[in-house]
């Protein structure tokens, strides 16, 4: 068979928009041990073990808080017990930011209390600030309005974010709460809410970083929850003119530290480069960072794990469960600085949740486009669909690939990830075992040929 | 606000796998007629009419058949009494195959019946066949396979096909289907047995086309059902002799007559290259083709019908509803040998359900960004992501854009396409209203932004 008849096929097969992705592919044999240790994590329970204990004994960990410093020493003692080698902690300081109280409620004309939750990196309302709000639909109409409609106003913006499997609309919706903050202080206004950047309907605001240019005052910043945000959109529709009093008192305590967590399973070939898995240990302080991103530190440990089990790998394999990532990235950056993006043969990360892994991008070049097939080949079994030749990618990773480091990624199902992300409700029950075991098993077919061989 | 903060504040916004799609973007202001005219069409009524009309008063409509011509007199009818110009239809010939009875039951050792469709391009049992079975996992498995495996027996391949959003399951794992049969004829099988190209779990096989070879002789080829396609495989797993009993007696019936369906909105400017919108009017003989692809007539017409309603745009829109698609894209084939694609300034296609549209893709290339990026702002309020600026596409549009036609792609969810898709389950109380409706307003807006301005 052809490859020009399988592309006439997959053309004649009536595939309409999916023609992009109907590409003709030849899938290569799977390697025998390859299979086997993919099929066999399929039971894997570790990993639920893992994110069951880190979730329920240390809870929520805010980089650069004493919590995160029990995650980490606690993660030692973890990973120690499993037989990795070289366990240690890359300690760093990093500028620290706090939650203080925070409530809002309609003064007028309909009073009523509102959910709210402040953005990292928010500023005090020392005390509580009552101003007019104006409103905007979405971040770009803001944009577009003179900027003298909010001096010494509560500006407000809302957003049509949608749930997709790719996770696309935060890049799109998010940018209200990442710029907005900013934009809104240039402007001189008194604070900012925004319309939780989220996909559920529930009472449970959406925390994340936003950020101040330089020689930018931070105002207050916060984050309504969805329902709260539209109950606010139907006052302010009424057209009257509407009063919020607000409170958040966060507050910078100082530089702190934090650090990253490092494990390895050395490799045949001390020579050869390294093969990089990682996720971030820290949480947001509201919840215990179940899928964001307990579920990662315990999928690709469990990987490694059960590769170190099965006997060697070519490759040394190094853990990294990443500090203070939440808050800006900070491990990434200083692990950048420690290490060499050319001393690896692939990163990849784990930052999506606990949902199953529905596609492979990888962005290893042309010359590797036999392992990328097999890496493909390896995870076909498991409904992951080949995706991009050219993109990869992850937060805490990110320095490294701008380093050179080649990159891997396992895209999670994030259909219902932005209902829980950066909420209290990022919590265990959440997680679907069977889910859980298919992340496993990806991430072990993908060490076995990436690693590989295991002998 | 400059460019570069927006890239650093979408990374420092911690969207770990997304910054692919966390690009920086600045959207433009949204005309104001364009935003009207979008938000009119979130109160559509029209095209739920035009559906619930075509699929109750014509219901199948197999390419090539009369119930097909029905249809096409219908379309005339009805576009016209709609207002809309120069209503006509393009007849071509076209090679027909029609399907015939369709049984499957397990011989031994443990006698049942299954529920099995045939692929369209099948060849017949010529009665009743019976063979011994030999099953695969995946397509890829029976090509790696010995060849003489499968001389005289029916072969049987499944796949690990998942939902996804962008559909992209169809491609990587209908493989089987698409060029199974082939394969399966060359290597002498008597017969072959794909389990269905579908996400679902109903008894409701999936059927769709698939292609042999010239000099290949075609063998009978069939779909069973998700769930009977699993139950053979409980069956092969006890590792005993499976025989099947087979009666595939659909046939061939020479050249007919199909046609492509023609409407029109004059453009102000006569010289101005055309924007094209378009569907497929044929569906398979199964079902009223509501998902596939009445759903997809119904938003194009309804959205230019709109566009008509509001002036007069600049530029003539096109509506076409190609004949013909399942069977192998006659329509879109003929279309191209009669038309241009360098006389067209855009052409797109709604052939994915009726779900709601979430990405927009355009190939418009570099020098046509403002156009691209206004039509990304139009389409942002409706919760509508931007996608690629490389990529767009459509099985009846195909013929045009390799001659050169600018491509636009509205993505709608196929999360549940595939449960869907081929079935006799392709029915009307499928439909979202809501999400329908959804679509003439991405449409509508697309429309009043590539044709416009309207006046």
């Amino acid at each position: 068979m052809t490859k020009s008849f399988l592309a006439r096929a997959a053309l004649l097969a009536s595939a309409p928009l999916l023609l992009a992705s109907a590409q003709p592919m030849m899938m290569p044999p799977v390697d025998d041990k390859v299979a086997e240790l993919r099929d066999a994590a399929l039971d894997d329970e570790m990993a639920w073990d893992i994110l069951e204990t880190l979730t329920t004994e240390i809870g929520p960990r805010l980089g650069g808080t004493p919590a995160e410093a029990r995650a980490r020493a606690w993660s030692v003692e973890r990973l120690t017990a499993m037989g990795f080698s070289n366990v240690r902690v890359e300690e760093f300081q990093m500028d620290t930011w706090v939650r203080g109280e925070e409530r809002a409620s309609i003064v007028a004309p309909f009073p009523q209390d509102l959910v709210v939750t402040a953005l990292g990196n928010s500023g005090s309302t020392n005390g509580e600030l009552t101003a007019e709000v104006v409103g905007y639909d979405n971040f770009w109409d803001f944009a577009a309005a003179p900027a003298e409609d909010v001096a010494g106003k509560i500006v407000y913006i809302s957003h049509a974010m949608p749930a997709n499997q790719d996770g696309s609309g935060y890049g799109a919706y998010g940018v209200g709460r990442f710029v907005g903050p900013n934009m809104a202080a240039q402007r001189g206004a008194a604070a900012i809410l925004v319309k939780s950047i989220g996909t559920d309907h529930n009472r449970t605001p959406h925390t994340g970083n936003t950020n101040f240019q330089d020689g930018v005052t931070p105002i207050p910043a916060g984050a309504l929850s969805v329902p709260d945000g539209e109950q606010l959109e139907r006052v302010l529709e009424r057209g009257r003119p509407v009063t919020i009093s607000l409170t958040l008192t966060s507050r910078r305590i100082g530089m702190q530290t934090s650090g990253n967590v490092i494990a390895e399973v050395p490799g045949r070939d001390p020579d050869a480069k390294k093969v990089l898995v990682a996720c971030h240990l820290d949480s947001w302080d509201n919840s215990p960072g179940v899928f964001d991103d307990g579920a990662g530190c315990a999928i690709v440990a469990s990987a490694a794990k059960r590769i170190m089990d099965a006997g060697t790998p070519a490759r040394t394999i190094q853990v990294v469960w990443f500090g203070a990532e939440e808050v800006g990235i900070h491990g990434g950056a200083d692990f950048a600085e420690r290490h060499n993006g050319t001393d690896y043969h692939l990163v990849a990360e784990s930052d999506f949740g606990a949902d199953r892994i529905w596609k492979i991008d990888t962005n290893l070049g042309e010359d590797r486009k036999a392992e990328t097939d097999a890496l493909r080949a390896a995870l076909y079994p498991l409904g992951i669909v080949p995706g991009s030749y050219e993109a990869a990618g992850g937060a805490d990773i990110g320095p490294l690939m701008r380093e050179g480091a080649p990159g891997i990624g396992l895209r999670q199902d994030g259909t219902r990830y932005f209902d829980l992300h950066h909420t209290s409700n990022d919590t265990l029950d959440k997680v679907d075992p069977a889910q859980l075991k298919q992340n496993v098993a990806a991430w072990t077919a993908m060490l076995a040929v990436a690693a590989g061989p295991v002998e």
